[in-house]
């Protein structure tokens, strides 16, 4: 079993910007959140550009797509922004490839207190190696199939779509 | 799909305590990061006296066990001690409950710095929803069989025993 | 020895809003923070409208005025955003009164990462403690007279104008 | 104005051991701590070695003593565990040196939630440039004389001997 963990960006993985006094993208917290995880699982992290998900465009889902169709890994875990989840969720799901894909992210930047990034990591690691192939968003504690979810903006939390 | 989470105590639950200067058990932190967590699957949390797990007795274990059998939930989350972890899960591997059972803890107490505790916690919420019914312990990003497990000390990680 | 400790918001006391995604004002961190520096010192917190330094107005600065001339305390420690500290400093300064005031404030809030906050806190309460009656700015481990003090925000620190 | 900063160990600096399983002492967090604080005051870091202060023998007190008699910053701010502060003042206090000398510390060590490590440090830094000379205990929010200061290990903080 291997994994490969792919940063797109997304709440996440924000950053502080001391000098403009914003939220942006600096260098991803990835390679740190993931020796404090202690994973002893082969990994493999690959960083695509850094983006807040609602500036995403259809060449930048396309990007995590090639990503995921050249990996070596058959399982993979992709930390995205909760606003569009859904929709790079769709491009993988229709691309029908012979992997797990678990996209996951935060509502809460990693470097801010009471993240829960932390935790949904290590849940999409966790379910990422037991799940059969197909593409889910995993947020909440829970599984979502990538064609039955929704962000609950008002709540803030995923929920099922029937 | 309805999860308990069973606190026992271990590395992941410590406490410092400032008057004696030392770290020890007070109030679990489960609740706070069960709430960071942002779950909205049905949990239910369970606090068993909070130990140490090299000072956890046969009677302790069989009361984990008891929590286990008499578990509403099919999918059971226990936070533990690391260095009897497979103790423990020997006395529920045994016992053959049709339950998803998976033992976690951490390597670094939740309230301290550089700590693994959420990431195990999220890890082990996420297989216990997807693996078969057995007992597992997940540590280091990896799932144990109950009965293939052991902690190498000096390494400080969770290794296969074949 | 009593101190009163004044919160007007800035970016020491900032909030991530997790609905929005974006950093605001909620309650002030204040009295967690104020709690955990375990002070046995007498003091009183007051807390102004939360804002950020660049939208307070000059009503905002009178506010901050008349609460410190009616403070009973003799010491006073403000808590304010970085951008118009100097220009709040100047409305106190040139009101002469005969207490020792502190502004300082964080160039990353307190809930963030790598936060200077509480180090600024822990400062500026030791100061207003010890100096001559006076206005001052307390930011990078420095005091600065109230009509000697710059921001240099490229640089994000506070230097002495000669 | 230029600062010494003195490590010597204490709750302050302790540090979890993730194999022994223990907190003790590792590489020194003021490197880090400093760093954090944004101090653009000229200051040194001096790492004396980092002990318990419940084990500090006259060897280990003389040895502070001489780093202060040595030091050619005029204020002086020592990192020293809580429950010998006062018998190391006394040393200092009788050296009579012409320097500001704040011994501080933490409850709590910097690396653990809720640690006052931050704020004491900002604190002795802060008085430590405008006290007139001699050698303080700065915890609390306060500063004692050296000779005016116990600890009240019941309650945990520090309390002025009249």
């Amino acid at each position: 079993m291997a994994l490969r963990i792919i940063a797109t960006g997304g709440t996440f993985d924000k950053h502080y910007d001391e000098i403009a006094g914003k939220l942006g993208f600096g260098a991803s917290h990835l390679p740190e959140v993931i020796k404090r995880s202690r994973i002893t699982i082969a990994n493999t992290l690959e960083e695509l550009p850094l983006l807040d998900s609602l500036e995403m465009q259809d060449i930048d889902r396309r990007r995590v797509l090639v990503s995921c169709s050249h990996a070596e890994e058959k399982a993979i875990v992709i930390i995205h922004g909760t606003d569009t989840m859904r929709e790079t969720a769709a491009v993988l799901g229709v691309a029908n490839l012979d992997k797990v894909i678990v996209i996951t992210g935060a509502m809460i930047p990693y470097e801010i207190a009471n993240s829960d990034a932390l935790f949904n990591l290590g849940f999409a690691c966790g379910v990422a190696q037991v799940l059969p192939s197909g593409v889910y968003v995993a947020m909440n504690g829970k599984i979502f199939n990538w064609d039955k979810v929704q962000k609950n903006r008002g709540a803030g939390v995923f929920e099922s779509l029937s």
